[in-house]
């Protein structure tokens, strides 16, 4: 199976990829689509667009992992947050790409066990799932690369729920 | 100049496409697009897309007028909405055409001259301003005519007050 995760933004969206086959995993290819501040708002989520289309028809992930959004504080940046992640939607809906919601809790109780973990410890729990050199940068994109574990561990689960309904055991 | 005028939502989206030539409104096309409940929201932005799309090829507007959106309530729908709207913002961008945001405020004024004016006196002048038999249905609609009237009158002054400028009248 292959998710890929977005930690959606206007200005930086992160992305991962990962193969997962139950037991193991597979990186894939990991990075972050940025958008410049000095142009119109539209242009930006038109090369958000873009680059997602790319990245979906480059790699064909089978699902879409993307963090599911809350607004609380810092309203204009939250409203142009979920413009940009209508067109994400978008991008992964008309590759036909099934797509996947988590909180950040949901995220890092899949990562590290742990609904409350310290940000860094997800990030050192990334590194060490996908057996990383480094934690990847810019943050978005090891959020990206959380997201996609998340999902592949709930699907995993998922997966093996039903092998073992269908088998009886 | 021709301006498509957009009430966003992902339940019901309103357009209105007006003539202005300065003095005059000619009335081009109205309606909704609207999506189904029981849809997912992904398809839903991709009714909204697809559609938009067809309407910004079919009338070949020079600018749209789009509501500009505050998260103040309900704040579930609100991420909707505004996920919506960034799929009609790329849709536009994609197209080549100009975008332009006025606030209810801005519209209330525009177009009976009064900012606190009643939903109910918004709507008869729409329908004065375009010489309709009825006030178009949904509201949805009605709104995003005057969004459309709105623009049109903005930039008509702006147009007379730029030709003021350069005869020096």
């Amino acid at each position: 199976m292959r998710v890929l995760g977005i930690d959606p933004g206007y200005a930086i969206v992160g992305y991962g990829i990962v193969d997962y086959d139950g037991y193991k995993f597979n990186t894939v290819a990991y990075g972050a689509i940025t958008t410049s501040a000095g142009e119109p708002f539209s242009r930006r989520i038109s090369v958000i667009y873009d680059d997602m289309k790319t990245i979906l028809k480059t790699y064909k992930p089978d699902a879409l992992s993307i963090e599911r959004l809350y607004f609380n504080t810092n309203t204009t940046t939250a409203i142009d947050v979920a413009q940009a992640r209508g067109v994400i939607l978008l991008s992964a809906e008309q590759e036909g790409v099934e797509i996947f919601e988590y909180t950040p809790l949901q995220v890092k109780q899949a990562i590290t066990g742990y609904g409350k973990a310290e940000k860094r410890q997800v990030m050192e729990m990334v590194k060490s799932f996908l057996s990383l050199n480094a934690i990847p940068k810019p943050d978005d994109t090891a959020d990206a690369l959380a997201l996609a574990i998340c999902h592949a561990h709930s699907a995993g689960n998922l997966y093996a729920k039903t092998l073992k309904g269908v088998k009886g055991l």
